[in-house]
């Protein structure tokens, strides 16, 4: 039974919560108890006697050829064993033990085990924490097993711990920080997508910066043990406020809770014992699962959180998926692609306040009958600037002519038809022309654009201008006035996953556009590039190069970097902006989902050392691209060299 | 004119020699100068005016469509051009400089002054130190030409620099190890190999550990300055002996000396002056080069070398150039194998002598008439293990009876026609079979095989043995008694560099066979894998796992690993061995060449952190396979799960 619903939209996988149980034979009565009577939705059983251990098998006469597992695949229907149960890997294992006998023993043991839960498809099993600070035979025998795997998951559960580090002992080989025990354990397995982690929940949480990290890491399952519930007043379990916000951060990027322990909450009489424990003798007893009141609590925190905006509901399918990004000046946009950014009202209102202001700033109050302002809107579409121009004009009151310059013959056929619609024939003359190269009949006092792409100039909006500018009179208003790039330094192991399943570098050299959600931010944003226009230098040259050091707070512990989240922040006019930045972006505007750009070999980034990155904005005769390489703390390739890769086309 | 010639098989490129001169738009004065009349083979030269910088040009009148070169491509035959002349490209050029407008110019012409000399066709150009710490842009513009470069190849010039690192400043961004510029600049080029290094030697000299890592890099030239000369007693430059032998290096390796500087020696009343300020008045005089004293000597330390011992000069040709390992049990081996391996006397001395003590102390001296020794051969080939058993009884006066087992039908030819040639038909049975299925019809006293690879068990010696030695007796003994390999981490560039021209990742998880010249070998080698035979335990296990850690040593500085070299060192019976691990190699043996692991990428370590490094030997129903990782400082993937790339079949 889910744990609620947030209305039909809600497809989240952490709807459903789990409990983690002892070993039984009686499989079905297992489900039957936590299931059917307890009210999850799946548990997470040891599929093997934990007492097993290979090599004593057959030395005091027992049968070896059967392994001792919890009951034959036929207890369960094939589907109840796939969506019932999560299979548990003994936790006694410890494959780098200085013990060979408990080596040879855990890693037969592993591979029994694995190979059983595959039998059945489970979708999932939960692997035990690596028992030492050295995990390098354990990630050996579990990388094997992952090349010829078939769906299954194999979640590593990792307690959630971070002790700050003390700066004197940096060289300490013993990690206190359970993150890079994970991040060792996945650079040996080589970021395989089967392989995510399960966070082990307890009482004290490590500080804020240090969590963040997860959110960036495939994070399926976060194991809540009952003794990280306080008691209310009533004597019911609840979580500290931390501990609620960090649920409903899994709420929200569809983790899943699991509830493990004893009942530490004595309420209805209730016996306290484990879950598996009380299976056993379940049918005598009509019975509180002793769980549940956990189980309950977790639900309310579920039902009690802030209904998805419409706006996010919307992209919900756009979440951490790749697209490359538009080529709007190479390749004609799409009806639909219009449709969508026309929807964008925040955006157009922001035009329109901004032209209204460059409107009252150009033509004082007493003159306003006799000047009539020329305004080009370049790049016109199917004319919602246009819109914006004129009913900023009927706000302020200012006479205006507009030309409406368009590139998209497809679109200019809309534009007409918009503009006889509207009645706008004696005010807007359309120009079916490339701004680049048009000829214009008289100069402009405004020149409105929007040309910028995720990462501000990525679509040209600066060789667009530059050709623009020849019609604004020398005195005239670009709107926008400026863009600025911006990066930030991000763990994304999903992006980094699906960019690597291409299998070549082509990907690894590309900029993606991306509504990014399971992504960690790492250090604040840093601008990169800018532009001002119009630009009255003698020669216009739009190549940069910008250097830029991020300092990842110490707090956080060593991250591992996958790329970098791209944004861009444009001052319309004087103090009306357009941004996706994060510290400063535009409320409700959704035009621009930011760019990911990738790196081909994440780089991993000890507390303390800065990281210094590089960007490049190259321009040939017919192309513009970017590349990007990090210096420190060690050097990368130097990305898309000659844009060999990427490119936007002039 | 070479600087002399060791033999007709030397072919080195360190027999030229060349010079740096200053700009000179007399080129054909300048060859004439220097080479013709000087004695240099080639000159190292400024393709372009010095004072030329592109954005003044145009803004003082000057005619901007031809570029101030030395002279049309006409001046010189192209042959002349590719043979004589390395570009040099203008010092000036500062690529990371704050300034960008000297940024810029230096782009425009170092971009210009490469296309000019890649027109020329010639051979290289020799590139300008970095002029800071910093060296991302400068890398970004060489990796953009290399990307689309002819076959010239582009030295980097680097100042040998290694002052001994204060432990208290590590993370100083400032490397006063000119090694770290190079290892940067060349990871942002992506390893290129048309990069390589020139290195400018000065008077002082790093640690010999930090020198050692450079004969692991791509270094073609060494410039001698001749401010690094000393004066011998009758006035004449020499070099101390550290700088003697570092010259003698660069010999070995194949790296051209290119003299440099003004004359500091003055002889023959010569005047002091660089070589081309000279050359544009040389018709006038008749006189020395100002450098020959300085030529001379290097020709003079050129030809006074030890001659190449026979063997080496055999394997010239097999000098780092990657071979796959023999399978020997899956395929049969070939005539020409064995006849190269039977050529090598020393290894079956080393036999025979093993063979002799073991006889004497199976077989008391007051025996020798009653006992006769069972001897098998097992892996006979074409029967050199079996002469030098029947030598070793001769030798001991003991009296044997050989087996010889061969599994290849083929070398069973030969063998039948050696026994019949030597009269050996009453001493030696010849038997066609597998040892590991033979049904032998007596037990053996001595086992004797030979069939250990470049990494002792790697051409699966257990496991023959294992099979072969249900015919030893429980008292028996098996020659060899056991073997234990070894690894070392390695700098190697080039062995790097032939495995990634392959673009596959099945390369990088093969291990090859290679005469290892130009590498660098960073610590000592640490034993991996022991076996030993006969094994007399209950259930034979072969598999291993051996966990590493190799400490470089602080005054190397930091380091790049790009794989490992491997090596056995055999026990044949009680202190003879056999041994190619370097610090115990059996002299003037030549069956094996080490072995390479590869990383699939290279890591840096810095100085004063460990390298941990995991291998495992994997078995399997039908193959035999390695795994190895590296976990520290940073983890690697694990290379080659499930024998994916590269295994050896049973």
């Amino acid at each position: 039974m889910p744990l609620g619903s947030r209305g039909p939209w809600d497809k989240s996988e952490s709807r459903y919560c789990g409990v983690e149980t002892e070993f039984s034979d009686d499989v079905p009565g297992l489900l039957s108890y936590n299931i059917s009577s307890g009210g999850f939705d799946f548990v997470v059983a040891p599929l093997m006697n934990p007492s097993y251990r290979p090599s004593s098998v057959g030395k005091d006469g027992r049968n070896s050829s059967v392994m001792p597992v919890a009951g034959s695949d036929l207890v369960l229907s094939p589907s109840e064993w796939s969506s019932r149960v999560v299979g548990k890997i003994s936790s006694w294992i410890d494959l780098d033990s200085e013990d060979q006998t408990l080596r040879l023993d855990s890693e037969t043991t592993l591979k029994q085990e694995l190979a059983w839960a595959s039998h059945l498809s489970l979708q999932a099993c939960l692997l035990p924490a690596p028992k030492g600070a050295s995990c390098a035979n354990y990630a050996r025998s579990i990388n094997q097993v992952l090349q010829g795997l078939n769906n299954m998951q194999l979640w590593l559960r990792v307690p959630l711990v971070h002790v700050d580090d003390d700066p004197e002992e940096k060289s300490s080989s013993h990690p206190n920080d359970s993150w890079e025990l994970w991040n060792s354990f996945r650079l040996l397995c080589e970021h395989h997508s089967q392989l995510s982690v399960a966070l082990d929940i307890s009482s004290s949480l490590p500080s804020p910066n240090s969590l963040c990290r997860w959110f960036g890491e495939p994070l399926r399952v976060a194991i809540l043990n009952t003794d990280c519930f306080l008691t209310n007043t009533r004597g019911y379990p609840c979580l500290s406020k931390r501990h609620q916000n960090l649920v409903t951060g899994f709420f929200n990027h569809s983790i899943q809770i699991v509830i493990s322990g004893k009942l530490l909450h004595k309420l209805h009489g209730g016996s306290s014992g484990s879950a598996a424990l009380n299976s056993n003798n379940n049918a005598e007893r009509v019975q509180t699962h002793p769980l549940r009141v956990y189980l309950d609590y977790v639900g309310y925190l579920y039902q009690k959180m802030d209904p998805l905006p419409e706006q996010e509901r919307f992209e919900l399918g756009y979440r951490d998926f790749l697209q490359s990004p538009l080529q709007p000046l190479m390749d004609n946009l799409e009806a639909q692609t219009y449709e969508t950014f026309e929807k964008d009202t925040v955006k157009y209102l922001q035009y329109q306040m901004a032209i209204a202001k460059a409107l009252t700033d150009r033509v004082p109050d007493d003159k306003v009958s006799d000047v009539t302002t020329v305004l080009m809107v370049v790049g016109a579409g199917r004319g919602p600037l246009v819109r914006a121009s004129l009913q900023a004009a009927e706000e302020t009151g200012r006479k205006l002519k507009v030309y409406a310059v368009e590139k998209n013959p497809n679109a200019v056929v809309t534009l007409h038809s918009l503009i006889k619609l509207e009645g706008w024939e004696n005010t807007v003359t359309i120009v079916s022309s490339d701004m680049r190269h048009w000829d214009a009949p008289e100069k402009a006092d405004i020149l409105v654009s929007e040309l910028l792409g995720s990462f501000g100039d990525n679509e040209l909006s600066p060789e667009c201008l530059d050709g623009a500018q020849r019609f604004l009179r020398q005195d005239g208003i670009s709107i926008p006035t400026s863009y600025t790039s911006f990066i930030q330094p991000i763990t994304a192991t999903k992006l980094y996953n699906d960019v690597k399943a291409h299998k070549d570098l082509v990907h690894f050299e590309t900029a993606y556009v991306v509504k990014m959600h399971s992504i960690a931010g790492l250090a604040s944003s840093h601008p990169v590039f800018t532009f001002i226009h119009p630009q009255h230098s003698v020669e216009i040259d739009n190549r940069r190069y910008k250097k830029l050091e991020f300092e990842i707070s110490r707090d956080t512990g060593s991250v591992m970097v996958h790329g970098f989240a791209g944004y861009f922040d444009a001052k319309l006019y004087k103090d009306v902006h357009l941004s996706i930045e994060p510290s400063t972006a535009t409320p409700n505007m959704f035009s621009w989902f930011p760019i990911f750009f990738p790196l081909r070999k994440p780089i991993c980034v000890k507390p303390g050392l800065p990281l210094e990155v590089h960007f490049w904005r190259c321009v040939g005769s017919t192309k513009v691209w970017y590349e990007w390489c990090v210096t420190s703390p060690c050097p990368s390739p130097i990305h898309n060299p000659n844009g060999r890769s990427y490119w936007v086309g002039l």
